[in-house]
């Protein structure tokens, strides 16, 4: 018999029985064929290579993620990741939803398609991310969206991330007695219907006991956000999944994990991982090293970063190096946190990471998706620069202070005085911030910020958490003038201004969210931008980030969106005045 | 808040941690809300019970079984199993398909609605068992068909088992490499497609390495078949699924699985369980005994009776104790082989096991599976009991020889003089065997056994695996046409005759194959059957199986089809006279 090629002298790990098996590996068109000793069987193999005893291991699985995240495509994405050993990811593309609806949902999947990772998708359970009392957006999924996006992707395997775990809580007993009326639940609903081997993410911070037992009551059976060791425990013990991304990984979780005891109840996921931090630091494959750097058996972190997400959602093909799986997997050369990744392989195929492609693309996406920036016709931004009062006396105002440690913000209380019945706010250490309906209404929130803001300056995104209508932050009229009109101008981005020149200007050409750019330039824009914000006052481990969820009405305390000031803990609109 | 249910003071299993834990369990509309200590919280319940320190452990899962094996509809079996704590089972109605094609399946579904347990179906991937050049059945499954129905019904779950692993083994390389084509693998290939969460049920006796490593790269990834540790430790190895059915139940293969190394590979599985063992022994919950019986720690054992298989199949909603999962569970008094299942609650509701109805039903299929037995008219039985040859001298003719300890049967010769230009084979210790097609073609086997066979008497059976055509076996002209003629009267059964009489009937009418008589009646006259075939000369520990499989042309060695006798091995059609 003649296959396609034997990998000699290897030591796989055999992910089912835990163990080290030194073989030979047989691969036949994409898949493996088998793994023992060639020697006792008459076989051809187009290509026999001697791994020399080097380590074979599972490739790297992420089932939680956000591709709009890393700033680029999905192609862009795959072409950068595989260098890092994931070949299967499961996105949750709720940013674009939230732009394009469903189209949003469908460019996506349909521009997963290349040679390096597999790429499966979570439908977006939560968008608009609250509701059209609060935000609006680019397009609303519904029910029966999502329905039919299940039955004519082959790629979704989920339903993605369930992000109003308050409300399931707050009003369990209207939606679980009284059958009070809730999309999220109908969406849920109809997956358990009509697909009921899926997954169903969550989203459920800190929650735990009873709280937790109501959102596994309604459907939600999996957790990617911060733990500790007792939430951890109190999710393996009701039966949630749990997935640890990097901010999880402290050696007190790591240490209930070594006993190998929860195997299988956890898997390690990347969620949010922005372009700089895949180019230096690497993707899920970071994380990883950093479990087994806080002393997590070499195996068992192997076992959380391949075999048990793959089980989570349910693939019968891959996440383990076994006949009839996909050849997906990794030649290390040894078995601690500096492991190098030698060779990957990818459908049985070895990806030529030396001369591996880093390219641009251009206009991938139908046009529309380059000219999604509407503002409406009657917006002026000067009028919404300039905050009109009837008196010329000092004004309390609500203010959000941001922090440098999270993205949490408290509301605090300013008073500022007034010029000509105008607000004077200019250069008082004070931001003014905008969110500027960008879907063709006539709507934007104006409030303020403190805290670890920015001076001498303004920052505008139309990458803004979840809504992504233009966020506009900054400390003077000018600046802030020029930020917003150079978005309209590149139809989408991140621009940093100060003293009236352009700092920073990353052009995010595709729904004004992602980019085509390759990822090793995008990269070097993401840290130049990062060095500046810094510089320009915004004090934050992840300063873009610190400032894109100002605008995320179910990130606590109080955000803003095109509606207005949000207090997130009563999901209501508050008055810039007090 | 008001919920339904609270069991106070339980002791309850948690599979997820291998842990028992003493709490209170609250139900809510069918699931399962919470387990925990309820006086923490302001909480209603519609009924409180204290269990008094009962243990509570989820009920059981048999997810490879077929239910005409049981010789009744899916309604009767229901309300007899789920006294056995039998909750879920993933039937595969290969019989009924091998009758009445995609209608049967269709039929068996739509039958399946039940107050007691959750009847899932894997739809049969080999019928009929072999080919058409071997014998002829009511209904050929399609992979459109297939699909059709993966579509139609929520109840599809699975692929059921693949049978053809002889030819999968042997022509490997022109499947796999030079794609011929082959109908199962077109069917497994359109399940991979368009069900890709989707089990693939096995049937791969004694086959191991290389061989069953070509099975799992084809896409077949369980085996139910009988096992030795070392072909489960193959398999386990491998990646392949085990499901351990009562003959598998050996000291040895459970000596393997006591240290919990192998948790979650494997489950138990009836495969094919009779009516008297279902009602004397339990059915799934025998097995469950046997292994504890066998040194299986307990926990082992229930966790391979209820969370594993759900597991393997992917279930999200059962085979665990825990907020979100259908309220389906057992109280029992005690943590040993001798177990009493005190109660057992179905969907949060406790069934009434004292007073449980045992009804039988009437005419609940269509009216076509009534009148099933359809001979050709052209067919004329007593032509058919004389064998006709040119010289009046001695023959040297075929004959399959039974023995007493499995359904192996083997090849043998044997002389039969002549009388008339007909061969003399009454009274003679040989039974003449006819397998006559029910479905209108005028085509039947004709062959010889001897071995444990019947003496002074007749068998007549329309439940012959797997194409259920007429099966006749017997010693003497007179009982078997009296035994033929009363099958047709009847429209389907099994019936035994001996000196001119009726000895046993059991009317089979739903289909020929089985029945809507209540499983307690039923089991009485299975009984009585078994006791007299014994008595009439067929000694095996299963004499109506050893008969029924005669016509089962992929069971090892020598078998009759309505084409002829059949050499399994080689799978062909032999000629009766050597």
């Amino acid at each position: 018999m003649k296959i396609d090629l034997i990998l000699k002298n290897a030591n796989i790990y055999n992910v089912f029985i835990n163990k080290w098996v030194h073989s030979d590996l047989w691969i036949l068109n994409k898949k493996i064929l088998y793994i023992g000793d060639s020697s006792k069987y008459d076989i051809n193999a187009n290509q026999i290579i001697d791994v020399k005893n080097k380590y074979i291991i599972p490739s790297f699985i992420d089932i939680h993620m956000h591709i709009e995240s890393s700033l680029c495509t999905p192609k862009i994405f795959a072409q950068e990741v595989i260098k890092h050993g994931i070949t299967t990811v499961v996105a949750e593309p709720h940013e674009m939803a939230n732009v394009f609806g469903k189209e949003g949902i469908s460019k996506m999947i349909e521009q997963s398609k290349n040679p390096y990772i597999d790429i499966f998708y979570g439908l977006p359970s939560s968008v608009p991310s609250t509701s059209y009392d609060l935000e609006n957006n680019g397009g609303e999924i519904t029910s029966k969206e999502i329905d039919e996006l299940m039955k004519k992707y082959k790629e979704v395997i989920c339903l993605g991330e369930v992000m109003q775990y308050r409300t399931f809580i707050n009003e369990f007993e209207d939606i679980a007695i009284n059958n009070k009326e809730n999309k999220t639940i109908e969406l849920i609903n109809s997956v358990q219907e009509n697909n009921q081997l899926f997954a169903i993410e969550g989203h459920c911070p800190s929650v735990t006991d009873l709280d937790l037992a109501s959102l596994l009551y309604l459907g939600v059976n999996s957790d990617h956000c911060l733990q500790t060791p007792e939430s951890m425990i109190n999710r393996f013990e009701q039966g949630m999944f749990v997935e640890l991304q990097d901010k999880s990984i402290i050696k007190e979780n790591i240490d209930l994990l070594i006993n190998g005891k929860y195997r299988g109840l956890y898997s390690f996921v990347t969620d949010d991982c922005p372009p700089n931090i895949i180019v230096e630091k690497g993707h899920l494959e970071n994380i990883i090293r950093k479990a087994i750097e806080f002393g997590l058996p070499f195996e068992e972190a192997i076992t959380a970063g391949s075999y048990s997400p793959a089980k989570r959602i349910g693939f019968r093909d891959r996440g383990a190096i076994a006949p009839g799986f996909i050849a997906d997997f990794l030649i290390i050369d040894k078995l601690d946190k500096d492991f190098n990744i030698e060779e990957v392989y990818k459908s049985g195929l070895k990806i030529d990471l030396k001369n591996r492609i880093d390219k641009s693309l251009e206009k991938n996406f139908p046009d529309n998706f380059y000219n999604s920036i509407n503002v409406h016709k009657n917006f002026n931004i000067q009028d919404a620069l300039t905050i009109k009062v009837k008196e010329n006396k000092t004004h309390s105002v609500k203010v959000m202070r941001k922090n440098s440690k999270s993205t949490y913000t408290d509301l605090i209380e300013r008073s500022l005085n007034t010029k000509n019945n105008e607000l004077d706010w200019e250069y008082k250490d004070t931001n003014l911030v905008l969110s500027i309906n960008r879907y063709n209404k006539n709507t934007f929130g104006c409030g303020f910020m403190d805290g670890t803001c920015i001076k001498n300056g303004a920052f505008c995104s139309s990458h803004a958490h979840d809504s992504h209508n233009i966020l506009l932050i900054g400390d003077n009229k000018k600046d802030l003038e020029l930020a917003y009109n150079r978005l309209l101008e590149i139809q989408g981005g991140i621009i940093l201004v100060s003293n009236g020149k352009i700092i920073n200007e990353i052009p995010l050409s595709v729904a004004g969210i992602i980019s085509e750019i390759n990822m090793n330039d995008l990269s070097k824009m993401v840290i130049d931008l990062q060095n500046n914000l810094v510089k320009y006052g915004v004090e934050h481990a992840n300063p873009l980030m610190s400032l894109t969820t100002i605008s995320l009405p179910v990130s606590p305390n109080i955000k803003i969106s095109d509606k207005g000031i949000i207090d997130v803990r009563t999901q209501k609109i508050i008055d810039l005045f007090n």
